[in-house]
């Protein structure tokens, strides 16, 4: 057997592995989990909110770029064959107009609560985070073992229907003398958030402390580097919270939907 | 007043001067006016059917990547300040029942039929030339002033909701030894059609004769040259005749909306 298709091979079996352990009950972020496969966010709504929905999503590329959605009352996607979105992440989030009301690790409960959920998988930053560690740069969040730092910011999205909110930012402290790869790298996977949308100066952002994210965890700047902003898949949570919209299940943030799709796939 | 600056105010008045001429009656293919500005692919729907379009656009980006989409009854767009897509497209098609019903030059009375039309444009593949032209790639349609070659072909979209049909492409000859430039030229404009969808092989996309295409005009394949497909802003009209849509509103092939965005803002 040819050691490339050993290796994809090895890939999807490790991906498929790690959607049945979080389907048994396994509880842990996924970042570094399958490497070289595509995470993705989640966010299921009821199909009266579908169209406001993509239609932010459409509006907001580098915030929200689609991967996926499901036929409504559907939880399969061609980018996981023989998966269920219901069970296969680590951690849901069920939100109640527009507030976060419960943590879950099997979904079936929530959905079954609406029969017409229509599910969007999002691009995740993790996805060009190979393409980043393949040109020698350092991710700190992995190095350092922990979540990405996630900020809500003063950038109002461009509203669609019923929906608006703020965007929301991943950051990644970069060497000043690598920033300028790190946007070409990253702008070569815009359907996985693409380009920096920030590139120092947080309090222009409206981030006050870097030391305090909204989501995930803080990690050091080191001196000589700057921190990069890019657009983030938990913004559509933050137009849940500002729309109150009535009904709709999420990811925890960290705790992505793991597919089938190699990274590269992305890479334009 | 600096020389760049100088280009592009030339530019986005030539554009709005098009718009103007068109608004006006004016009658001709667009292809060719104001070099260097994105044109667009038009279709509108009532609101009943945005959201099947929407999906169906996002299943099939390549055919149909979405450069916009105005608020149900508006025909406005931030892609060209000030203009009126009722008005400014150099020619519509009118659609009933998935059947050409009639070409205007003036959309006003069609769009006075629905209060509720939500109106899709979709990038163009002439957005790319430009990149082509100036790597030194000829584009044949544009040497001998015809419109592009469009096919319809036997690959299927991925369907949504009530929609569903065949991919369109248009097609370029190239010389065999520039044809991997063009691939990863256009690569770099996935919201434009991005990379070719197929090379070579005509009959195996369903196309029994490059000379008769389906729409636009048949461009002369010189020995040496291979005949180059990319996905089509024409798939949308493919789809609702194969869908018997109850009403659309679209432009009429080679006959686009003319933009206020430069061409290299959509190269990633």
């Amino acid at each position: 057997m040819n050691p490339l298709k050993a290796a994809q091979d090895a890939a999807i079996a490790a991906a498929r592995e790690a959607r049945a352990r979080y389907r048994d009950g396994l509880l842990a972020p996924s970042a570094g989990v399958a490497p070289g496969m595509t995470q993705a966010n989640l966010i299921a709504l009821p199909r009266d909110w579908a169209y406001d929905f993509l239609l932010y999503a459409q509006r907001n590329p580098q915030a929200c770029p689609v991967l996926d959605v499901t036929d409504a009352g559907s939880y399969a996607t061609p980018l996981a064959e023989g998966a269920d979105l219901r069970t296969d992440l680590p951690l849901y989030r069920v939100w109640r107009d527009g507030v976060l009301a419960e943590e879950v690790a099997d979904g079936r409960a929530a959905w079954a609560e609406h029969a017409d959920l229509v599910t969007f998988l999002i691009g995740c930053s993790f996805t060009f985070e190979t393409g980043l560690l393949e040109a020698g740069i350092e991710i700190r969040h992995i190095t350092d073992g922990c979540n990405v730092p996630m900020y809500r910011t003063n950038r109002a999205c461009r509203p669609a229907g019923r929906l608006h909110g703020e965007m929301v930012v991943s950051m990644r402290p970069i060497p000043a003398e690598r920033v300028a790869e790190a946007a070409t790298i990253t702008a070569r996977y815009p359907a996985v958030h693409g380009a920096p949308v920030h590139i120092g100066e947080p309090a222009r952002l409206g981030i006050a402390d870097l030391a305090r994210p909204d989501f995930g965890d803080a990690v050091r700047v080191e001196p000589g580097e700057i921190p990069v902003f890019w657009g983030c898949g938990v913004t559509p949570q933050a137009a849940v919270m500002a729309s109150k919209v009535p009904f709709a299940i999420t990811h925890a943030p960290g705790h992505m939907f793991i597919t089938d799709v190699p990274d590269r796939t992305y890479h334009v």
